[in-house]
Parts: structure tokens; C-alpha cells; sequence
């Protein structure tokens, strides 16, 4: 069947970059995609499968392909969100929703999924097990989509998970993976100082917030110097003070807030923990009053090593010209709330080169100018594709 | 001639409190009390004396009294502006000009200053010397109106200088003095700390202004802790950490300001430098660049041990009722720019109670609710008349 | 009455002079002045006067001058102990008993008085009152010999106390005092702060005692900068920071060690709370444990106004050649355990001066060539007879 | 011929262990192994080998054996020396240089490879190729007998590096790698600090040593946190601040000692530019003077990939019972001079297992009471010998 795959994929190539464009030219944001969950909804309407609509938070859709043996039920996910930004690319099919874009590659990843779901639907009857194509809204806005739709309870059936991202960083045909934590997990932080204001001639008469706000910033600095185990990543940005006052005046109250990332639960367990602990130190310190929020946004994505293996070994094995390169990732930043599915379900989420030709440095995700060489859009297709397979045993 | 002019003084008590009352009636802001002025200026028309009006760098008036005989030159000084505060006293003679306000009791140096100087045209024969009668505008707004009078060159042929502040810390009957050092100097800072911004997950990659900031605000603490000496007072504070920013970006920039007091100008000078020094050190430690702004202000204001301890016993002398006590005030924490005067003329400035009768806790200057006992006025008359007679050694 | 002491004491210029010169030759360290006290015992041995030895906590000597009329009780305090230095002066009569040394000039302090007693023993058929003479022991080592002589009780019958030092600020016949508060309180400050060692390599897995005590230290600052009165003197010296380790290897101890000075109770008492609630804070913020002792030692040292202007009050009125000027001296920051009895007892402790003739730089108390001129003694007895004549309406 | 040395090294299990228990029972410190290497010579007597002593900077032996058939020079590694430790393992092989002890399995290494060499020796006709064995002398003690091996040149001709080292975290039969950096290197750090000494109570005196350290403390906290790449490794222990004196006494001089840990060469540029940069900052804003001293100790361990994954898959081919399992390892912060030999020739150090059988908690290496597993010998024996034949193409 695997050949026969690859062949279906192949013929509707151009059909993939059509519904991609199409999407790239209609972007709607996060919460907002009520037009794409349509569009998506309008491609499954007369095909043979089950359609959940309005899974969790949003516009979430889950398209389950009852295969025609009995065996495992997976999941494949693709997201379909754009962002608040300006497009600038003078692409031919550039945003015609002004201020909206699909600069993070998600029109991509429905497109190459739509195709791939809908071949799988024709060839279901040789499918020893369930496959549950995940459409999903909201993945660039805290708290997501994923954390939802894994909340609803529609996944519970779900033994594996697999998904993929575009990324720049190499040409189309290269695809990448990394074993274990693979991005990061993010966490919100603000903490409200309360001293008393008073007139800048007479400190002692007054509590100033400022000065307690200071050495937090500076105590802050031992979490990650002195707490964390020295091969764990883990990152403390206060990105904002805010505590403009007037010049004479003591001020009586700053707010700080920042931004965590971490790649294990354990670091952001520590990371809170002492955040808190220094929190109480300065109301103790300085007789301020210290209101300390700690969010976990997006968890850690962690690679399950045996489905990642899969994914490797079945990229390897293909002999594919369309994939050319199969290569290990470093450990990245950036988070992704596919991490929530992958918290609860073993799984993969592995990366896709779309460099566009005859670029040496290319635009990255979320900048306006972002583009991909289209001809990734097979490789996603036909990657997932060698996954499904391997998964299946299916030759 | 001391006997008459206090005579003469108690006559005109109720008419000093009209004026004072016409004045708090029509307040005017800062570099813009062109009333007040003219209302000072018909005051002394037809009267016996030299004017100069629009002195210094606003409506500055200059009236020279020649007394009868050669002399000395002294100089009395009364400010006449008010403040950008809406009145709350609920007075019958309460503000016109809504949001001003006579906030300070500049109304009541004006008033009695103007009878006071009517009655020494009318003895001025019998004065060996001259008096010049400085009605100062803008005393309250930076860099005021003192320091323009001084460099105006119209006090260079004047030997010593008085003047009084009504403070509502004692009943009307007492008044105040201290030696030396009397009132802090102040210094105006700005620091603008300049990284370079970044996203929250690689602070590698940027250079987080916030933090050089909050290190910045412990290692000024230093300056009073370590570097001044510590029988002098001295006062750093940051009343203004402007870094509100995004929470996930590193932030580039952040501007500080703050307040400097001090009692010397040799603390002064130790601030100015050792805050240098900090942000230079800063600087060099983080590699950002601090541009620092240290602009002195107000000076430190000095009376004259000698012109003190004339205002002191020629008060004690007096033997008058309205005068019931004579006392030691501590070195205080507000400005005052007659401090520019007493830098470059020996003289004495020096306090007035003023508490209403029957309050306890009564309401400081800069209060909208700022009141005073007018029975204060005849004592502000009656002292600096009493310091003029025993400066020219009139019985 | 007065006239007459003066001739005594002037009749006995040299013998003062001689005692001096006998004590300077046999110094001995506080609470071991046992030849000191029993020179003391010799001297008023016969004379009609009730003796107490071994008062307080040491070799103290209180004698009592019953005067002939009823009236109040005063006293007058010398000390009598020295310090370990190896004097450097080369004076004929220098220190037989090597590194130690009067170098303070307590010598001067129990040579001027024992004369100035016997005289006023001789004349004291006309005191209406009585005289209590204090040869205290152990002034230089805390806690000193003067809480415990107030301890005792045998001054609870005293009214009011006087005393001097004799200090090379200025020249022989030159006498200075200060109202209020005059000579700092001090306190001693340590702190124990217990981490958790481990390999150098590891922070995670231990406690860095270096980096909490790092944070202690920034933090103090703000005591002395933000906590207190800008008008108040207080000073926090940490003159001991004991974390010598192995550069490899994470601390888990380190100690502090530190200086406190204040010129008031209240001044004592904010530093102490402070303290303690910054080593509770850096317990919170870093999980160490933080044994703080702060131990107040002598008292800030308090003139009785009243007092103050009776002992400037009978010396500028004294009219006698060898006091040639009195003046107000400010604020010291040296320490003196005569404070102990001010703070109990309204007196005055005064200054004598005493620059060694044709010195324009003189070595200070404390240093191994401090020198007197020793026509301060003369200087001192009169200077104490004055007041005491004046205490007690002598004429 | 890999099956005959197998066949050769199992025959003489017995003896690699007699020769670790002599080791063991006769330890030398680092420099000082005079004995240990005249027994190695002793061992090579009579073999027809090359043997050069006294490589480096102290007993180093260097034992070239030549292959039948041209081809490539590689090397393989144990280091001999032992560790100031008082023994506490109570085994009956126990030192008996007292104070000294084998606890870091350097008689393992040495004792597996002495009868490795000699296996391999037997069997130099058939490598196609030569063989270094390196005899090294003082791996504990930095500069360390390593890079003093690499400067003498003996290396030259050496194309590829292996190694082994005993760890007690996996029991006999485990044989761990890491690919890339593999154990930390390591900086030392010194920094004096010149201040100016003075009278506690006197603050604006002097320039207090002991503040300057601690703001030095608190800003190198930011190395680590917002300088590194949060993926990149690296440790700034201070682990002496060496600033006791006198309460009372502010302190001219504080000297702290550290420790500096990173798995790159990149990270260590970083470290020590920024260690400066504080350095600079701190005397720009304390006005003192900064010494600091960065002395790079011991590289990053870099382990060739090429050559782990020779290791890797010469070890999971090997099919020997001895060897139960191939694993990676993650980084660690422990640090070997072998980082020298590897920084210029390619090659692979790789663990092997010696949890005593057992022991659920083992005691680790620098432990009084660190033991192995004797039964790790012949598993480290095999395991290179493994990697010989799979580097040279032997079956």
C-alpha cells in the first residue's frame, strides 16, 4: 500500500500548493478561524468518516478513517491559525485580510494534511487501525486549541501521535527530528511590589518599590546561576518593569512581568518554586507586599524516543527522492501546544525543511516576509505518509 | 523708631490681611503672575522709592527704599506666585482661578512685606542705609525667579538679605530660626539605559536593559551608605523606573529618574561624581551605555551665623506680645530658592508659625487643604521689623 | 567660694601635672588596673570622705564629698584605664610596661581630678549639696566599667553628672561642648549564614553561602539609605566577611562580622529591626539559615540641654585667663561609656583641648604618639570647677 | 582475529585483576609515580615493542607497537596515578601509602590496557596499521600529564584517540557513550580586590573592600543567566571569599577563588570575556582595583563523531556476552586531561560500567570508600579491543 500512497500523493501535488494558497490568502486568527474550519469542513462533506466540529475551545475538527482491519488508532494533527501580522512578502497569493497572515506555516500544514487524509480515506479498507486527522484551531495564542481538544476527551483512544512543523532552517527534502524534550515550555510571570509612596526628601517615611524591585531582579539571576542543574536550559526574562512615576515621589508600587522557558517539567517545577521562595524573601526583606503570578503556559514538547525512532527509521527506510535527508535536531526554544497532546499520548513532532530555492538566509516564522519553497508541501505529505505506514507495518 | 513702626504696623494689621486675602482671592501660576505684579506695582505708585519691575527672568519688581542717612544696603525678600493645586480650604476668600492655589502662603509674605515697606518709606529718614524690597516671582518652578534676580546684578550693592516662610509646625508667636545649613539643595537625575532588545528565550542574543537598570539601582544605595560622611545628610531617590514593556521581549531601553537632597554643596559633589562613576561603572560592567544627566537645582540654603544670631536676639529683645517664643528649628528637607540669594549675601531666612487655632494636625504647605492663622501676619511684619531696626541699631 | 578653688587649683598646676606624668609611666589594660585603683585609695586615704572600692565590674572607686549644707547630690567622672598599644612618643616618662599605653589621656582625666577633689574636699563646709567622685575603671572595652558602676546603685542618689575628655582638636584653654545627642552608640553585628557545600561543578545540588551572604551585604545598604531619618547618622560597617574556601568547592558557611553607629535610640533601634528582617529575608530568598546577633554596646551619648548651657553658661562667664574660648563643637563619631550614666543621670560631657604647643597636626586619641599639652589640665580642673560652682550658686 | 584476542584477553581476566589489586595496594599522587611507571617498564621488558619514558612533564611512557601491514597510527589511553585520599574501603588489597589511594579506577585503567597491549602485541602481524599505548602520569593534578604528552610531539603521527573510564553508575557489562562534548572543561578564577582601608565608623574615609566583592557577586549571577546560550552548559562557583578581618575595621582587600565549568571552548570565551568585563565594571564604580586572574585548566571533552559512533557500533555488533548492553550517556561536569589528546587527534573516551554487585547506592569516583566491579576489567579490556579491530577492519 505504501507505494500506492506515495503515487496518490505525487498526482495531487499541485492540489496540495492550490488549497495551500488558497488558505495562505484567506488567513483568520487564533479563535477567529470560523471561514477555515468551513473550508475544511466542505473538503470531508460526502466523504466516508466520522466529522467532530467545535472540539474543545474553538473551531477545533477531529476526521476519524476507520480502517478497514481492526489494530491501534492514531492521530495525525495539523493546526490552521494565522497571526496578527502585516504580511510582506508580495507573494501573488498574499493576505487578502489585511493585518492577518499565515506566517507560521499552518496553511501549509492543512494543506499537505487534507490530501494526505483524504488519500488515506481511499486506502482505508488496508488500514489495520483507526487514524484521527486532527484539524486544529488556535495554536498561536495561549492557552491553544490542543489543551482543549485533549480535555474533550475525543483523543482518549488515541495509542500514538504524530505531527509536523515547516521550518526553515534547511531545504525542502530535508526532515529533521530530536529524541525527548525537544522545544521549549513556556510560563508567564508577573509580580505586583506594593510599598508606600512617599516624598522622594524622606525615604524613611515611605517603602519604595522601586528599590524592591531592583534586588528581586538581581536575586532573580541566582535561579538560573545557582538552581538549576547546569546541563538543563532554563531562561528568566523580566521583559517588563513597570514603574514610571514621577521623579520626586517615591514610588509605592512596580509591576514586573516576565517570561520562563524551560525544557522539563522538573526546571519549570524549580524555576516556580524558587520564584515564589524569592518572592517572599523581598516582602521579608523590605516589608513590601509581593503578588507573584506564575502561569505554565505550553508544557515541554516531548518526543516519545521509540515513536521517534519510528519516524527516523521509516524516513531512512524510504528511499524516497522527495526526502532526501533525514538528520537530528538540536533542542529548540520556540514552543508549540502540540506538546499538550504529546504530554498524555506518545508521539512525534518532527520538522519539515522549506527553505525557498536560491536563499541563503531566509525569513524565519512570524516575520513578515516568511515564505516556504512549496515543494515541502510533499515532503510533509509523503513524510506522514512513510509514518503511517511504518506505523501499520503496511508495505 | 522701633516703637512707631511697630505701632504703626499693629494700625495696619487688618489691611495687611485684606491683601493677603485679595491675593489668595486671584492666585497666579509660576512665570505667569502678571496680576499680581501690577497689583504690586499700583501698590507703590506715588510712593517715595525707585522701581524695577520685570526683573530677572519674569515679573520681578525691585523697590529701593534711600533711607535718611548713608548706610548699608539690606534686602527683604517676599515671593508672590502660587501653585497648580485645586483649592479644597472652603474658604470665603478661596481661589478664583480654579485649579491655582496660594498653597504656600506666598499671599501672606507678599501682604505683610508690602506694609512693612510702606511704613519703612514713611520712617525712612531716620534709616541709616537703604532697603531694597525684592518681590520675587516664581519661586516654586525651577530654576525660579531668585536665581535671574541675583545674575540681574540689581543686588550687587546689597550687604545682607532676610526673608521668612510661613510653616504651619507652630502656632502664630513663634518663631523659628536655624543656623547654618538650613534648608536641603536639590539635584535633578536622568538616566537612560540603552541594551539591546531581543526575544525573552535568548538572552544571549540581546542585553537585557532591565537588569543593568535594576544593578544600577542597588549600587546607587551605596552612595549614602558608603560615601558621604556619615553627620551629613544626603538623599538618592529613584522615583521613576520607566521599563514597561512586553513580557517575552527583552527590553532595550529603560530610563530612570530621581531626586537628589542634600545639605552641602560638598555632598553635593560627592553625589554627582559617585553617580557618574556608577553609571560609568555600569556601563563598563553590562555593556550598555547609560547617559547620565545630574542637573543641580535649588543649592543647599546657608544663613549666616552672624545674621542669624542678630534675628535671634533682636527678636528675643523684643519684648513684644505677638512674639511669644523665639526657638531652634532643625535643618529641614524643603527648597527654597532664596538659597541662590543667601549663596552670595550674608543673610537669614527664617519661620513663622502659622497653625490655625484650634487644629492640631494641621495641613503642611503644598496641601490643598493648606490654611493659615492670619494672625501670623503681624508677627511676620513685626519680626522682620524688628531684625531691620537692630540691623541699623534704631531704638 | 569660686575665687578661692581657682587659687587652689592654680597653687597646684604642677602636682596635677606630676600624677599625670606617674600614671602615664604605669598604664594598665581595662579590668586589670589594679595598681592604677590602689594609687587612687592612697591619695584620698585620711581624708574625710566616704570610699568605695571594687564598684561594678572592676577596680571602680566612688568617693563622696558630704557637702556642709543640704542640697543635691552631682558627680564627677574620670577614667582611669589604658589601651594596648606599644607607645611611640619618646617622652621621658613613657609607658614602663610595654604595649600598653594611656593613650587616650585618661591619665590627664584622673591627674586633673583627684586634685580638683581634694580642693573641694577642703572646701566642702560650703557646698550646699554633695559630691560623688567617680575613678572609673575599663572605659575601652565593652561593656565597660560605667553600666556597671550605674548598675550598682550607688549613684541612684545622684542628680546630675559631669565629665570630660580631653581631645587635640584645639589648643590648650580652649573648651567645647555639644547639646543633644554628641558621641555615637555602637552595636556589633554578626551574622552565621548556613548553606549547603558541595562540588563546585554542582550548584544545584547545594547552597552557595557566598552568594547569600553576597546579597545580605547589597541589601544593608538600603538600611542605611532608604530606612533612616536622611538627618539621622547611622552607620553599618561589615568589617568581616569570613568565606576563605577552596575555589572548587561550594560553601556552606559564611560569617559576618560588623560595626553599627547611631546618634539616638530610635536610630539603634530601626538598624536592629532592619537587620533582622533583611537576614529573614535572605533566609526566604535563598533557604539558608541566618543566625543574626545584633548586641547593642555603648549608648549614644546624650548632653541634657539644661546642663549643656550650665556648663557654657559658668565658663564664658568665668573671666579667667586660661579658658580662652568656648565653643560648640558637632556631632563625633567616637564612643564613650560615660553615656551609660547620661542616660540615666541629666549631665554634660565636655571637651578639653589640649594640642600639643607648636603641632599644626596632631596624632589623635588611640595612636601610638598621641600627645597632651599639659596646660589642658589646669585647663580641665578649673573648667570642672566652674561647673561645679556654678551648680551650686558658688560665687 | 578479533575472535582470538577475545579468546586471548578472557584467558587472562585473571591477571589484569592481580595487576589492578597491586596497583591499587601501592598508589602514587600525580607527578609522583615512580614506582607505578618502573613497573609498567618492567611489564613492556622484553616485548618487541618501541618504549619511550619520561613523556611529558613527568613519568609518562609511550609504547609504540608496529603492525605487520602499513597503515594508520592510533593511540589508546589509561592514566596511572592516585589521590591524596585516607582509604576507607576496608578491602584486603587496601593502600599501604597511607593517605593515598586508587579512587578514581586508574589501576583498572592501567591494568586492563597493560594486558591488552600485550594481547595485541602477540597479534601485530596481522594490524594493518601501528599502535601508541599511552602510560599517563598525572591526570588529577591540572596542568596534568596530558597536554604536556600532545606538546612533546610523540603524538604527532597519531591519527585517531580512544579511552575508557570506570564509572560506577551502570554495573559491569554496561558500556556508555556521548557523541560531541562529552564532560565539562574548567576555568580557575581569581580576583583581588583593592579597596582602602579605615575606621569602621568612617565609611566616606575609606573604600570599603568587602561591599565591592559583594556587588562583584551579585553581577556575575548574570553570566550564566543572560549571557550563555540557555542550551549551552556553564558553572561560575565562587567558592572562597576570602574577606576576615575586624568587625570594626573596614576591610581594604577581599581575594575570591573560583571555579568555571562549560562544554565549549565558545562558552569558555564568553565566561572569561564577561569575568573581565565585571572585573572592569566594579573597579569603574567602586573606584577599586580589580586583579582577576582566568586560568583555562582542562578543555571540553570532545568526543569525534565519526570515531562514537565506530565505538558504538563496534560494541553493539560484538555479540559477547561480556558486553550486555551500549548506552548513551548525557553530558557530564566531571573533567579529563584527556580533553587534551582529543582536541587534536579524532577520537572516542567511553565509560564502562563497575557498580560493585549489590549495590544499589555506589560509592562515587574521589570517594574514601569508591570500589568497582573487578568484573568491569575484562569488559573494558574487550571493549577497546573491540574498537581496534572494528577501526582497522579485523573480523
Amino acid at each position: 500500500m505504501k507505494q500506492q500512497l506515495m503515487e496518490m500523493l505525487e498526482n495531487r501535488k499541485d492540489e496540495i500548493i492550490q488549497i495551500r494558497r488558497h488558505l495562505h490568502e484567506n488567513p483568520e486568527l487564533s479563535f477567529k478561524e470560523e471561514k477555515t474550519a468551513q473550508y475544511i469542513l466542505d473538503f470531508y462533506k460526502d466523504k466516508d468518516v466520522e466529522i467532530q466540529s467545535n472540539v474543545g475551545n474553538g473551531f477545533g475538527i477531529i476526521v476519524t478513517i476507520k480502517g478497514g482491519k481492526p489494530g491501534k488508532t492514531i492521530a495525525l494533527r495539523a493546526d490552521f491559525d494565522a497571526l496578527p501580522i502585516l504580511e510582506e512578502t508580495g507573494l501573488p497569493f498574499k493576505s487578502k485580510n489585511e493585518g492577518v497572515m499565515h506566517a507560521c506555516g499552518h496553511d501549509g500544514h492543512t494543506a499537505y494534511l487534507l490530501i494526505l487524509a483524504d488519500c488515506l480515506i481511499q486506502l482505508k479498507d488496508e488500514i489495520p487501525g483507526n487514524i484521527k486527522i486532527i484539524h486544529q484551531h488556535a495554536e498561536e495564542v495561549p492557552p491553544g486549541g490542543a489543551k482543549s481538544i485533549v480535555d474533550s476527551g475525543v483523543l482518549d483512544d488515541v495509542e500514538n501521535i504524530f505531527g509536523i512543523h515547516l521550518l526553515p532552517m534547511n531545504p525542502a527534502g530535508v526532515v529533521g527530528y530530536h529524541k525527548g524534550y525537544s522545544m521549549a515550555g513556556r510560563s508567564y510571570l508577573k509580580v505586583g511590589i506594593q510599598g508606600v509612596g512617599g516624598h522622594g526628601s524622606s525615604p524613611d517615611k515611605a517603602n519604595d518599590a522601586i528599590v524592591a524591585g531592583a534586588y528581586f531582579v538581581t536575586a532573580v539571576q541566582t535561579i538560573i546561576s545557582r538552581r538549576l542543574n547546569p546541563f538543563d536550559m532554563g531562561v528568566i526574562t523580566i521583559g517588563s518593569f513597570d514603574g514610571k512615576g514621577t521623579f520626586n515621589v517615591i514610588m509605592d508600587r512596580v509591576e514586573l512581568e516576565g517570561d520562563i522557558r524551560y525544557m522539563s517539567e522538573e526546571t519549570k517545577e524549580i524555576i516556580g518554586k524558587e520564584l515564589h521562595r524569592i518572592a517572599g524573601g523581598i516582602e521579608a526583606e523590605f516589608g513590601v507586599q509581593c503578588d507573584l503570578t506564575f502561569a505554565p503556559d505550553y508544557p515541554p514538547l516531548y518526543n516519545n524516543p521509540e515513536m521517534t525512532d519510528l519516524v527516523r527509521t521509516s524516513l531512512e527506510g524510504a528511499n524516497d527522492p522527495d526526502i532526501k535527508e533525514v538528520i537530528e535536531y538540536p533542542m529548540m526554544s520556540p514552543s508549540d501546544d502540540i506538546a499538550y497532546y504529546l504530554e498524555k499520548i506518545p508521539g512525534c513532532y518532527f520538522y519539515i525543511g522549506c527553505t525557498p530555492k536560491g536563499v541563503e538566509k531566509p525569513y524565519f516564522n512570524h516575520n513578515p516576509k516568511f515564505d516556504i519553497d512549496e515543494d515541502a508541501l510533499i515532503v510533509a505529505a509523503k513524510s506522514v505518509g512513510y509514518v503511517v505506514c511504518g506505523y501499520f507495518g503496511l508495505e
